[in-house]
């Protein structure tokens, strides 16, 4: 069986500005990075911003298990199905990070016969936008030592600083580290750490801009400590606002790609599902929807995650709706939920399965009370039985929800015709009276109360005293307005990755709250939520090289 | 008066496309990164590489003093010079780090009418080469830190560990640091710390690779630390030397960009010209030798380290011969070599110019030394008089050596016309006998001492205790025939900055050696030598800006 790289390797690209051409973009807009990367000029959505907007479809999925879903996967490959349908449609996904790409788990970039290329120009640097990010965070930081170093004229408590420097790859060594020792020249001494890049408020922040004079504005709110007297620091205070716009100007500008299938792809920004609201950029989302007729997009993690978030702050702080969820399942995941161990996930297990179907039930229910129209959607593997799918299919039905199976990563396009054909349908007759979950004018506890009772389906929420000190503080600051953010384990619907299925009536504890006051939501930490992986084992990295010939081996 | 960055804004760029049809390159071979940044494929190499080489002209100066010196702006209004008198003639040069430009001294891209352009993106982000190198330089680092978390099978000394990892960003905060805090799932605690990327050995491997194959060959040799048994370990040990590859393989090609007056240039790799060899990618070079009837490049510093290094470790690695050196000063240099204030260098003063001379006086014999014919060239500010000019003149054409004023900053190519005619002239009639200054054969010591007392003037070179161990060290290992690559101050012929002039039988200290095993040179320390700047107390990140057209402002 050919590796997803070999499939990706074989296709026949065409050149981005035929893709871009193809998409309506005028040359003038496009700007190539090689022959089959570009980005997209600002200019060209100052152009076209009076067009109606097209349809937006959110691809989300069950709780991730080691099963797998497929989301991108199916992402990309609806979108392939709607091209076969004569529609015009683009997918909009996450830039994938270097992280996981040399970690465990290889690059994030479809998988099968629906995938964007080139794939391992994607996975590795492609564009630049996450370097470009990484700079404009560890300056900030810099800026903030130096300030510091050079006087401290804000009176910043370095024991306070909250501002941590990045890089884009996972190592556990930075982080938790002393930095400034040396003596006198060499820095002030204080506890200090490293994040991942994806992990950075810059990431959330580039995310949610809807232009370059927006970025700057939310980039100078970023609070990067404290002073001694407990007020907090801007970045703008730190006067790192202007050079840190301009090191994010060209990034911020969407990537074009393409599918196998040879539709358009904008793969911008891929900030984390956690501590942050996980899908790609408003700017490529935006500019999607007044080139297509129907955008296809996904969000991180499980959709209690990645939906919520997608709904609550994307939609919420862009003014866009979304015309239809897409929701991904499988029978293997829906068995390991019931409680089928790994290995014998590909027997037939139709009392598991039944157990196991609550999760997705209630991921159902989950979007059913946003107001939008939902479809279900089985990643089909060989080993599924007809008595499963039957099974899934009624239970889906019975509820509201349209169903459709999905063997696109077998068959591409073509093995998605029946998913964008229920899509359609479902957009065209079903009604959608899409609202986010909470209003505004609610307080951070009510907000956060809200998610974890009406989506997680918790009974009780405990705040632990340093949260319940930082719900003042924030109240004091004037940030009681914004949208809560919650970070959780993506693994069940509770905070305790163990309990899979449908856990209903348990507590959760909010340890901590994080101001993203240049995002603009505050983060609520249900448990410890690591924001700098390690490198397992066996790093992929291990297997990455390059043959005789030059090319790439080893990347997944 | 214009600032350079308005002079380079109100350029009228030629596509990057049309700047390789005129270099020759083509389409096919071009890999655009954005309108006026291009990538030239391995593949055109591999075509042209049996063309004869075209002459090669380096580019070098007196010390570097604080009235400036000009030698990039030389080095590209060279160039332009030589399209004006019909030739076909290409630049190289250094790619910019951000850690300057954002910190005291702004961009590197030339001055004045003697740019290479697009200056904001040469400056900033470029074609994303230095992010590759970093992120492949701590990609390593954290391979090292995760195989000693995982049980260190190789058996390294974590108190011996000599690979640092990089940011692209003057941080003095991170110069020296624990990592690893945090108990045991973060890491084993030891001391750490960063350098600059530029400082990376991978830059300066990046900058000696003739292909990918021997990059990864050269990494792999690469010495990361020892163990607790004092062997060597290196990155291939690791497994860290095919990813390494990976990400480095765009990086690896040659960019492609335009002078202001739309002559061809190639801007590639940019190592320190301290601890490492100062001058550009030997791809670039090499291929533009193929490419062009005349190259001009330039090397770091004065010509005590950047000429020597070019022609003792690049030359002599890549198999290359300069045919002529320009050898740039400015009156104003030699009277502040003279002992005239800064403030008083626009006043004639024969004495000091006489008294400074001397400097310049040293590096024409140095150049000689190799046996390379010199053309000095006054780099012209208004306040020079007929009779300093004439003096300088005078001497230099006394020494066996050309003399042209070059008015480029001010004229461009047409203030560079003499100039020019007098280097082709020089590479006519002038003979050419070069050879590097020592051979491979001799010990480590003896070459060192050969640079410090025939190119320095030293009279006495003293090795640490440290020293001499590792000077043990490097016959045992095998390391005996590297080259040797001192780093010692730029500002004097010593490795005393405040020696000005021509010190004589002064003594030097070898305080430390450093092996690059990777690069294949050995690094000798004439005292401290910074890997990791810091940020003076008003960076010039703080006057970086977008104005309300998102045009950038604030970059020098």
């Amino acid at each position: 069986m050919k590796t997803d790289l070999q499939i990706a390797q074989e296709c026949k690209m065409e050149p981005i500005t035929a893709i871009a051409a193809k998409a309506g973009i005028p040359e003038e807009f496009v700007e190539c990075y090689g022959r089959y990367k570009g980005k997209i000029s600002d200019k060209y959505y100052n152009q076209i911003k009076n067009n109606p907007n097209g349809k937006l479809i959110l691809v989300t999925a069950v709780n991730p298990t080691p099963a797998g879903e497929g989301k991108t996967t199916v992402t990309i490959g609806l979108t392939q199905a709607l091209q076969k349908l004569g529609k015009n449609a683009i997918t909009c996904l996450r830039e994938p990070s270097l992280g996981p790409c040399m970690g465990v788990k290889g690059g994030a970039a479809g998988g099968g016969y629906a995938q964007v290329v080139p794939m391992e120009e994607i996975n590795l640097h492609f564009t630049g936008d996450l370097h470009a990010i990484t700079t404009a965070n560890n300056l900030l930081a810099s800026m903030v030592d130096n300030h510091i170093q050079q006087g401290n004229d804000l009176n910043i408590d370095t024991r306070r600083i909250t501002w941590k420097r990045v890089v884009d790859l996972n190592d556990r060594q930075l982080r938790s580290i002393i930095s400034g020792l040396g003596g006198k020249v060499n820095g002030v001494p204080r506890e200090d750490g490293f994040q991942i890049t994806v992990a950075s408020e810059i990431m959330a922040i580039f995310c949610l801009a809807n232009d370059l004079k927006h970025l700057k504005e939310m980039l100078g709110k970023i609070i990067i400590g404290y002073t001694y007297n407990d007020e907090p620091v801007t970045a703008k205070q730190i006067g790192a606002d202007g050079a840190m716009t301009v090191l994010l100007k060209d990034a911020l500008q969407p990537n074009l790609v393409q599918t196998l299938e040879h539709t358009p792809a904008m793969i911008h920004g891929g900030p984390f599902a956690n501590i942050a609201h996980g899908c790609n950029s408003v700017r490529a989302t935006k500019l999607g929807l007044k080139m297509a007729d129907y955008v296809v997009t996904e969000a991180g993690f499980g959709a209690d995650l990645g939906a919520e978030k997608f709904f609550d702050i994307k939609c919420r702080k862009a003014g866009i709706r979304p015309d239809a969820v897409v929701l991904v399942a499988t029978i293997r995941a829906m068995k390991y939920n019931g409680g089928v161990a790994k290995a014998d996930l590909s027997n037939e297990n139709l009392d598991a399965l039944k157990k196991g179907f609550v999760n997705l039930e209630k991921h159902i229910e989950n979007i059913q009370k946003f107001g939008v129209p939902v479809v279900v959607t089985l990643n089909h593997f060989v080993a599924d039985t007809e008595a499963e799918v039957a099974f899934v299919k009624a239970s889906c039905e019975a509820m509201g929800a349209t169903f459709a199976i999905a063997r696109v990563w077998a068959e591409g396009g073509e093995g998605g015709r029946t998913l964008a054909e229920k899509v359609l349908e479902t957009i065209e007759t079903k009604e959608n009276n899409f609202h986010t979950l909470y209003d505004d004018n609610l307080t951070i506890q009510e907000k956060i109360n809200c998610v974890c009772k009406e989506i997680y389906g918790a009974g009780n929420v405990n705040f632990s005293a340093a949260a319940k000190k930082t719900l003042a503080q924030i109240e004091q600051l004037g940030f009681g307005h914004f949208p809560v953010c919650i970070a959780k384990t993506q693994y069940s619907l509770s905070d305790d990755p163990k309990l899979l299925g449908r856990p209903e009536g348990f507590e959760v504890n909010v340890k901590e709250l994080r101001i993203s006051a240049g995002a603009g939501f505050i983060v609520a930490m249900l448990g410890d939520i690591m924001t700098m992986p390690g490198l397992p084992k066996r790093p992929a990295a291990l297997d990455i090289d390059i043959d005789e010939d030059g090319n790439i081996v080893g990347l997944f």
